[in-house]
Parts: C-alpha cells; sequence; structure tokens
C-alpha cells in the first residue's frame, strides 16, 4: 500500500552542527536499511529546499506511523502524508 | 531529470460525459506511450481525489513543458510542478 | 484500517431540486448499506455546514478509493482523506 | 451533544524529556478517565502526525471547555473544535 | 448555549433582483421571529459587506443546525459557527 | 458605534505563571470597568480557545484605538478588528 | 473619522461593455461628488490592477456604510475596511 | 510616484522597553523629517494594531527603498508596498 | 525603473479557440513592440503553466499601468506587480 | 536551462551585526563569481524587503541545487524556485 511522503527539515537553531551531523547520519542509514526492504520505495530531494519526496510501501496506515516516528529527525520534521493507490493510465 | 508533477483535473460542467470520456482515453494513450518511453516514469492516484502525483524524467524545463502542454486534459487541469535532484539517502 | 473523511457538498446551481433530491436518495442507500457492512463506520454532521465528517474501515487505500467515486454525490463534493492509526491512550 | 475536536501537539524545545513525558503519562490517565465516563468518546492518531482527532459527547459547550482547558498538554497544543450533530443517513 | 454565527451573502447572479428581495422579505421575518423568541439573540452588519454577525442561544448543536438550514438565503450563504461560553471576565 | 474585537492571547514562554496571572488580574478589572461603563458590552469565551469575541460601544475609531492599547494582556495578544453597524432585520 | 477602503473591481462576464461604461460613468460622478463633499478624502489606482486604495472621512461606521451599500459598481466589487486613527509620528 | 507602505511592528521580546523606546523616537524623527520634505505623505495608525499604512512620494523605486531600508524600526517591522498612480475618478 | 509583472491567463470558457487565437496573435505582436522599445526587458514562460514572468523597464509607475491595462489578454488574466530596484550584488 | 529563484533573508536574530555582516560579504563574492560565469544571469533587489528576485542559467536541476545549498546566507533564507524556458512572445 503506497503513499507519498513530503519531509520538510527545520535544523534545531540551538545545536552544534557536529550533533546535528550525527542525527542526519543516523537518519541516512534508517533510510537505508528501509529502502534495502523495500519499504521505503523512492526518496528525492526537492531542489533548493531541505526537503524530500518520498514514496512508502507498507502493510497498513499503523505501519507507516510506526516508521515515520522513528525517524531520528523526526522532531526537526514538517510531514505531509498522501495516500495512493494505482492509477487506472499506469502501465506498470 | 527528474520532476515531480501534481496534476488536478476539474471536469468541465457543461460537457457530455461521452465527450470528456474520449478527452479521457486518448489522454491515456498519451500517458502510456510516455510511460514506455521512460519519460511518464510513475503515475499514482490520490485516494479520493480527481488528481495523480507524477515522476517525470526530461532532458530540460522546455521538454517538460511540451509534454504538459500537449496533455488532452491540460485545459482542465491545475498543474503544480516540483524539480528533483538526487538525494544523498537515496541507495539507487 | 482508519480513515477519516470530511466531504462538503456543492449544490449544482443548474440542477432541478427533485433531480438533486433524487441523487440525495441514491448517495442516502448507498452510504446505509456500506454502514451496515460496517465500513462506513461513523458519519455526522457539521453543524451549519453542508458537510459530514465519517470515519471509513476499509481493507486498503484502494478500498477507499473505490468506495468514495461510487458516491453518487462525488462530483458535487469536496473531499479530504486522512489515514488515521490507533492512538495508545485509546482504552477500546 | 458532539463535537469533533483535533489537537495537535508542539512539543516544547526546552523541557527535557523527562519533564515532558511526566505530563505525557497524566494526559493519558485524564483521557482515559474521560474515555471510560463515556465524555471523550474516540480518540484516532492521525498518521506521521503528532495529533489526533476526537469526537467528545458532551451536556454544553462550557462542559466542552472546561474538559478542554484541564488537558495537561494544552499549553502545547493547537485545537481545533468543530460543532456536529446527527447527520440523516447515519443508521444509528 | 451561545453560539457566533457569521453569514456572508453571494446574490445569485441569474436571479431577478424581485425574486431575489422576496427572498429576503421572508429571511427578515425568519430572523424578527427568532429575535423575538430570544433565540437570535444579535444581529449586527459589517460594514461594507454582504454580511452579518449574529449570536444565537439555542438548546442544542442541532437545534442551531435546523435554525440556520431554515434559513431562506441558506443556499447564497456561507456560514461559519464558532461555539462560545461564558468569560471569567463577564460581569454579567 | 460598535465595533467586533476578537482577541487571542499567546501566553509567553518565559515569563512566570505567578507574574503572568497578576497580569490577568489587572487585564480582568480593567475589563469589568469599561463593562460597567457600557463600553465594552459583551464578552464571550471561545471554546477550546484561550480567545474571546467582544463587542465595543465606542465614541469613535481613536476611542476603540486608546482602549485596546491600554489592554494589560495587549502585548501577547493578536487582535483583530470589525466595524459593524445596525442589520436591517434587526428588532432592537 | 478615517477608513481606509481597498476596493477590487471584477467586472461581470455577462455584460455588454456599453452597459458596464454606463455603470462606471455613474460611478465616477458618485465618487466626484464624495470627494467634493470632503467625504471620499483620496482615491489612488493600484498598478496593473482593477482596483483602488481609497480613504474616506466618515461621521461613524454608519455613514462609511451607507456611502458603499450605494456605489453603482457595489455589485462587482470585492471591498476591504480598514479603521484608521491619528498616528502619533504624523505632523498633520 | 505614489507608494501605498503598509508596516506592522513586532517589538523584540528580549529588548528593554526603554532601549525600544529609544528607537522608536528615532524613527518619529526620521518621519518627521521625511514627512517634512513632502517624501512621507501620509501616516495613518491602523485600529487595534501596532501598524501604520503610509503613501510615499517618491522619486523612483530605488529611493523608496533606501529610505524603507534607513527606517530605524525596519529590523522590527514587516513591510508590504504597494506601487499606485493616478485614478481616473480622483478631482486632485 | 524595472518591476518584475507575473501574468496567469485564465483563457475564457465561453469563447471560440479562434477568436482567442486572434486576441493572443495581437498580444504577441503587441509584447514584441514593447520589447524592441527595450521596455519589456524579459518574458520567460513558467513551465506547465499558462503563465509568464517579465521584467519591465518603465518611466514610472503611471508608465508600468498604462502598459499593462493595454494588453489584449488583460481581461483575462491574474497580474502580480513587484517593484525593483539595483542589488549590491548585481556585477552589472 | 534558465530557474527564477526568490531569496527572502531572515537575519539570525542572535548574531552580531559584525558576524552577520562577514558572512553577507562572503555571499557577494560567491554571487558576483557565479554572475561572472553566466550562471546568475540576473540579481535584483525586492523594494522594501530583504529579498531578491534571481535568474540562473544551469546545466540541469542538481547543478541549481548545489549551487543554492552552498549560498552562505542558505540557513537564514526562504528559497523559492520556478523552472522557466522560452516564452513564444520573446524575440531574443
Amino acid at each position: 500500500m503506497l503513499f507519498k511522503v513530503e519531509m520538510t527539515v527545520n535544523p534545531p537553531k540551538d545545536m552544534s552542527p557536529e550533533q546535528f551531523d550525527s542525527i542526519k547520519l543516523v537518519e541516512k542509514e534508517y533510510s537505508e536499511e528501509l529502502q534495502r526492504q523495500g519499504i521505503w520505495c523512492h526518496i528525492w530531494r526537492v531542489v533548493g529546499q531541505y526537503a524530500n519526496v518520498s514514496i512508502f510501501d507498507v502493510t497498513d496506515n499503523s505501519h507507516l506511523h510506526e516508521i515515520l516516528m522513528k525517524l531520528p529527525l523526526y522532531p526537526y520534521m514538517d510531514v505531509v502524508v498522501t495516500p495512493l493507490c494505482a492509477h487506472p493510465s499506469s502501465i506498470k
């Protein structure tokens, strides 16, 4: 079951760059693991923004919620979730 | 070069369903042809909306503009274009 | 799997009240049948608005999409879909 | 008398996680007590958000106001209140 | 139980002034009757707008909904409902 | 001359509850005095919000401005002012 | 007593240019008469818009409302009213 | 060449009232000097807001920009600039 | 004196394509003439939109207003005007 | 390939003017170098705002993203990116 998730990161003003970089590193590993499992299907960077457009393939709503809540950068993110389904014109 | 394009269709009130269906049929063929060419990479339906989320892989801005302007449903669409690029966490 | 769906009806200006009433009657029957099946769990009227707040329990995103697209009043509705999941404070 | 209440929590930046967790614990108990009394009828989590959708059954406007003002997390919440009533298509 | 209701009228473009005036006359009588009953407590005109700010004192949410749905001008109105309660600084 | 004034209070994060309570006490006395003078005609609490809807009867625009600027909570308020006049359907 | 009034004109699609020009002529005369009386103090055109920024000096709210309601173009206008008063830095 | 400029002041939370008052005094003198030169033609206070509506008569865009950037309160202001020109109905 | 002007065209639903094409032809000639005069410095198409971003170099506000009002497509356009001036980092 | 980029700077409240000036100096040099290379084609200041309107000519989306991310002021900016292409009425 597919969802588009758009994440915009607002880096905290009062955290050292080193501390923030270490969170980003954990985030990267977490994302890569979910990509390898086929759950986080796509992640693209939005040009000129500290933001991404992602596609998730999850078992249900709770599955997606759990994944998003565990994002190391979640406390610094605005997240917009859009449920998707097959389009009749898609050839896939 | 990747772009997210979100299209929302506003069916015209004063057109017969048959006429509108025939435009949708041409739209479907146009979309499928671009998908086969690897230009229209993804098209998903937004749940509960007459709208889609699409990913295009084009040579440049003009290429995308030409493709969108030729959409048979373009006169009845709201279109939002977002330029994308590779995300450092993507494993692809 | 639960979703909140908010529907606002914009009655068409150029349809006779009789014709619109007959669509509303089919809508009512369609809604009642889905309620009896336990799919359309709740429907409340928003005070002072031609709008409702509904809760659906569906098998997946596609299931919800199909149900909404078949709403007889769909062409005259604005629809907002919000995916829900269990709240840790819920006693149910 | 029914109301939909949507609550979004903005965790304070300058509070320790322990202190915030202890407020959330009191909030949970407060919510569970009102659920047991049949006043806080439903509470669902919004997927990907630190937010809930709730339905309250109260005696009047003042009753709802008092309940909301006593929410331990109220100072950190955006709250949207929508008065509801019976829908003619509801089978309940 | 008090509610603020703000009503903005959008006169229909395709109705004759005479027909619209006759609806406004019925609206005026309906409003005056509810004012005499102490239900429609206040009605003020917003300066420069075809709009009013009103205060209703009703028995419950359903009572308010019924009253608003019967407004002869309702099909031409945008309506915003805000539940009110006693303010601790009020001397009334 | 009547105005609707809507005030939303944003309590300062960095003030002690005692200090804020003492400002609210002065605010309450200020409001009560203006109510006794017939200038602050109505004040209602918005359900679930730290906000009020008020009606003022003042001699002119400057009079209203002076009153609002002297509100002890003014530095912590969002204020929206709407000029009102008699409604032709009012029976008062 | 001063008010800023901003008026944006939406010319009706279904009126002949001649008919609309004749309404604009009556509007011009009405505006000029109020300017001569010192009531409509200023009227400026917004660059690139079918819109004006105006300053009115009226006796009270009702006076302004009456003037605006009698504008021949009122049915085709969006109107925004802002009450003004003397600024402490003004040398007038 | 005329411009409407609307300025809203957001007093800094972390500055002493004395320090802010001294900036406001310089602002007042700066404004009065420009008024005497006929450049800052009008300044009105918006009722209930820490905001003004001003009209400037400048030689060109750069002239206006320079003037606004030198406002002592500029770092604490939201500024909206609207280019104006003569209105055909103006009798001036 | 420079201005950015953004124009979005809303093609009229009830005009024949031929009639609209003939207006667009006059628009094109009008634009080209102003470009040759160095007044309409730049015009770019917004990708995927029936809209342009333009830069004008005019003598003053009135000059710009006159030019925009004479655009053959003006009645079908939304127009946003932004005054510009030299940037301190520009090397031109 | 052209893009319009609009940048609005929000100077950090807690940085010394000297420190911020030194960042602005590096920003100026970075911008001038890209202008000399023909990549940052235009930069104009928005009148009355700490903001610019810029036109970039880049090889692709990633090129633009890299350039923007390296802006020394990027952490203090709101950035809006709009892809452009040739306009059929342009004489260039």
